[in-house]
């Protein structure tokens, strides 16, 4: 072997230079400038990642990751969750491991303790990872035969879950990767970071509870969630995030504004809306029928049970039986037995009033829409507020059409998603196409013909409606592409709501038909969509991106009027009942409080206007308007303040 | 026995008169007119209904009833049926009979025969009849000991269900009575007519299947239904008004208009509402909701399931299980097991609301309304139409007053009710007032003191509230006192819609307190009512009051308009458009067929408007309009005919 033998690096950007056979990428980094060098957290070399300090033998193309990029932030919070380990084993000993991944913010490791984590020992947790950061340990990857492996797992570091990982995950593997810092080792594919001393600023967040491998019957675990940044002020960002969007929990404001309740009495992930929710739900149904009209949409109402074969026609039952209510079987006085099922979706009860007539082309599209409820059944620790429910309401619509009407059907819908999410505020909309995978054709319905052309529908609509978009190649669903939106929010979160989905295999299921112009029968396409998504989902987003400080239209209480004292009490009604007769929700303060408590209650409410009427305001006539969060905004004749709001709410503005 | 001992007969107007001891009551009446012995049926001797012909054997009060007297008609009806199991018995000899009583619109009697009836035999029945009644044979009572009847029944004319009724529904009389008319023997109380000439015109109606006592695990006999009237009119009336009734049977006109379908495949009794039929739906709760957010309701929503415990707390489970869907059970990922209950009722979700946060006195009295769909097990053979469901939505409201509030809130909830019936053209209502009855205290919950100032309460608000109504002692629900609404629609038929409950025993159950003046916690009184009843029955009462014809602000479709070729295509658009801008539900037909054609189709459909535009109107610039069964309503300038169907829309018009 010779030292001097040399290599060609070729970069992203097309150049190429040689380097000594056996250079590192980390080398390579440094030759190209110190800054990079220090950035730099993992290197792909033809295509794939590897650990900086892997020798390289042959040609090759690198690309360098930094945290800015994904690739590198992956690698970053990966070796901090060994790194947390490693410091949960020299705290706790004993301490076993299940599986330690980064994920979208941050990582988390599953640990299998005798100790039961506290605030306190999540503390001590994240100043020991500083400091074996701070000890600067190389971590060195060594590859090992998987028997080996496990006997190391079995003898050297006793730890039941690796063991099982190797002896089950990654039974078909000949040599799998240790990788090493200081004491501690892991079994790990890697890629890592070079050392530990890249750890600058880590924070561990919370504990919680989670069984092995998901599995319910297995041992639970405490896993344990951090997140790190190279900067300082990154970190202090993301904490203020959290603090901000711990302020905004909808479950926490949901309580505090009296949106909603989850009563253990009716039952976990039930929500019951409070009038004040009820009120964000009524305008929020009430704007969407509106505008379906307009677009020709026909309401329907149908039961919340169905007889559970006609689940069985759709494919739903029994292979989604884990995901829904146990049926409910009766017995009729004829002696007759009837099985149902609370209904986990609305689609066959549509397809039932599509089949009761037949239909002629010219009818075509036609589009039943539902603010349909249904049941589906969660995990008790999976739910969440109004964000993960058992019961909840789709605002669902199937619309049964031809071929031809497809590529323009789609895109109305693709319009009305847009239209709804923005009225909302929501304006940051990207849409996912989510296509077959062309290798495994037998996992879906339909013929390839209708595959093709669907398709390519949906790309040309959400080329001709401009959506910002990704394909997802093998995310369709059985029975057709599918179009999946996501919105950001105020905090730049991300939030999947509306829906667009194709259908071919319904209509085959139901054997639902049209008579075509050539007098023959044909088989109608069906779109499943909901541009809210659920309600509940929907407005827990709405909830959070607001803050709780809604735009007017929806705010459910518009106004409170409030009379400094009793002697504004006749003249605070009149402007009440003017107010009231515009159709504002008002709340009329009339209590024997100071008004400055008035004004502060109000404002916690978030309630956007207070009207305040004291001897001055009587005497001229006028009103004196605060603004949520904005205070004062001086005097106003009513009839121009009524003006003003009435066109803030009519034309649905958003708070700026 | 002296022949010439007098009897002292007084009479309503409190005349009193001397007859012979033994005479009939028959015989009085004839002394007093001829008249008055052909028309009376039954005499009230003491109290108590008797045969005619009866001796009298002491003084006595004697008052005489008619077909037109309930008491009367009641008789008419009930020896008609004993002249139909004659007539069965001469025609299929060895039929069976199980009861045979007068009901509100005629008679019944089940039949157990080996022969199954077709409509032809019907016929002959009803031929036989008049036959029988030529015969005039008399009526002859006799009173015999049950034993002897029992034998009578088992040997002499073999009979297992008169057998069953004297073994075991009259087991604790002594003597019973026989009625013999001809050869036909039976089993009655009585009291019936002197003779069978009495009966003059009959129709046997239909039959249909009915279990012996109700009960599903007997024999299946055919019940026979008939009317008969003494004068021919009174039967052809009847007759047409049966006519009349089918034309508007809300399951034809439901269909026809395509209001609502019951699938088999989603299930009996669940109504699943059609496009049209959800839009009167939507009409009706959106006027209710209007009407309710000005008199200070608060919507809610409450999902369709709740725990059992609830409902086992409310006391309707197990109590009232068999009218309840089973139960749901089952077992989350952590072992728990839970039992749901499709929700047979809304409050025990509103009880939870209440409960949710402390109450001040001053915060009463609390609204709580909901669209409450909830499901109820009838029995297959019950279910009908949209009137008798498993599935249907309530008007539902719950109501939280403090007691001195009561009151105020009965009178408010009557007026809500009329202005509601009024408002759909339902203005003859009837109220039943339904008190505890005193001699059975302890099937009723709540205190004396409570119970007697809600009766006192609910008669003062009948009373303030001008109410025609009747008394129902012992007819109120456990919880408390209720008065139930009583509409007649346009064929005079009887329809029990609306009702108001006061409730004493909830507040308790659920320990719902507020916190009085006092600085104490108090119960607060749960008033439940329903304006509407149920959405479902509520509109199948709608459908045949109207006959489909809907006023116009309910009206599913509210005009057509119809281009008479292609080249009014444009104008008729432009006409179109300008409807659908005022809110209209416009159906434009462009459907190359022959304007007649169109008309007579829309004209089917109960479509209040037509606006047919030829190029006379087109060249015009003006409309001509059709109104439903009035036909051309002539040529309108088009804003004159909008102001005028607006001002018919929003005034909710009725029908003229």
């Amino acid at each position: 072997m010779s030292n001097n033998e040399n290599i060609k690096i070729t970069f992203p950007d097309g150049s190429v230079k040689e380097f000594t056979k056996g250079v590192t990428s980390l080398e390579i980094a440094t030759s190209i400038s110190k800054g990079l060098a220090e950035d730099v957290l993992v290197a792909e070399v033809n295509g794939k990642l590897v650990d900086l300090v892997k020798p390289l033998t042959g040609d090759a193309t690198v690309k360098f990751y930094k945290f800015g990029d994904d690739e590198g932030r992956k690698v970053y919070w990966h070796t901090t969750s060994h790194i947390m380990a490693q410091a949960v084993e020299e705290l706790f000993p004993g301490a076993k491991f299940g599986v330690g991944p980064p994920i979208e913010n941050g990582f988390y490791y599953d640990v299998d303790s005798e100790h039961k984590f506290s605030d306190e020992d999540l503390k001590k947790i994240e100043d020991k990872m500083l400091e074996i950061a701070a000890r600067n340990l190389k971590t060195v990857r060594e590859e090992i035969k998987r028997e080996e492996a496990i006997n190391y797992f079995k003898t050297k570091r006793p730890d039941p879950y690796k063991v099982e990982i190797l002896e089950d995950i990654a039974k078909d593997e000949d040599v799998v990767s240790l990788y090493h810092q200081g004491g501690f080792t892991d079994l790990c594919r890697g890629p890592h970071m070079p050392s530990t001393s890249k750890l600058k600023n880590v924070k561990i967040l919370s504990v919680s509870g989670s069984y092995w491998r998901g599995d319910s019957d297995r041992q639970q675990l405490q896993r344990i969630y951090g997140i790190s940044f190279p900067k300082k002020k990154e970190l202090d960002d993301y904490l203020n995030f959290l603090e901000e969007a711990k302020k905004r929990d909808h479950r926490k404001l949901g309580a505090e504004l009296e949106l909603f309740m989850i009563s253990p009495n009716v039952g976990g992930g039930l929500p019951i809306w409070l009038p004040n929710g009820a009120i964000l739900r009524q305008e929020l149904e009430a704007f969407l029928k509106n505008e379906q009209v307009r677009r020709g949409y026909q309401v329907v109402n149908t039961p919340h049970i169905g007889k559970i074969d006609m689940y069985k026609t759709s494919g739903h039952y029994p292979y989604y039986k884990d995901s829904q209510y146990p049926p409910i079987d009766f017995t009729d006085e004829t002696g007759k037995t009837e099985q149902y099922l609370l209904k986990p979706m609305n689609c066959p009860h549509h397809f039932q009033i599509f089949n009761h007539k037949p239909h002629s082309y010219k009818e075509l599209p036609i589009k039943l829409a539902e603010f349909g409820t249904v049941y589906r059944f969660e995990q008790s620790g999976e739910l969440n507020g109004l964000l993960r429910v058992r019961g909840f309401t789709q605002d669902d619509s199937h619309i049964f059409c031809r071929q031809d009407q497809l590529l323009d059907e789609i895109c109305d819908v693709i319009d009305l998603t847009q239209y709804v999410s923005r009225s909302l505020g929501l304006s940051d909309i990207q849409a996912r196409l989510s296509f077959r995978d062309p290798e495994n054709k037998d996992k879906y319905g339909g013929t390839d013909e209708l595959w093709e052309r669907a398709q390519k529908d949906v790309t040309e609509a959400a080329e001709r409606m401009k959506l910002q978009c990704t394909i997802g190649i093998g995310e369709a669903t059985f029975y057709g592409p599918k179009i999946d939106f996501i919105v950001k929010d105020a905090l730049n979160r991300k939030w999947q709501l509306g829906t667009v989905q194709v259908d071919y295999v319904q209509p085959v299921n139901f054997d639902m038909n049209y008579i075509g112009s050539d007098g023959a029968k044909h088989r109608p396409v069906v779109i499943h969509r909901a541009p809210f998504g659920s309600l509940e989902r929907f407005v827990a987003v709405l909830i959070e991106h607001y803050a709780g400080n809604f735009p007017l239209w929806i705010a459910p209480v518009q106004a409170a009027v409030i009379p400094i004292t009793d002697n504004q009490l006749e003249y605070a009604k009149e402007i009440n009942d003017k107010l009231k007769e515009h159709k504002f929700r008002t709340a009329f303060d009339d209590r024997s409080e100071k008004v400055g408590y008035k004004i502060r209650d109000w404002e916690m409410k978030k309630v956007p206007y207070m009207v305040v009427l004291g001897d001055k305001e009587k005497q001229n006539n006028n009103i004196t308007v605060r603004a949520h969060k904005k205070g004062d905004l001086g005097v106003f004749e009513l009839d121009d303040f009524i003006k003003s709001i009435v066109e803030e709410r009519d034309s649905k503005k958003n708070k700026s």
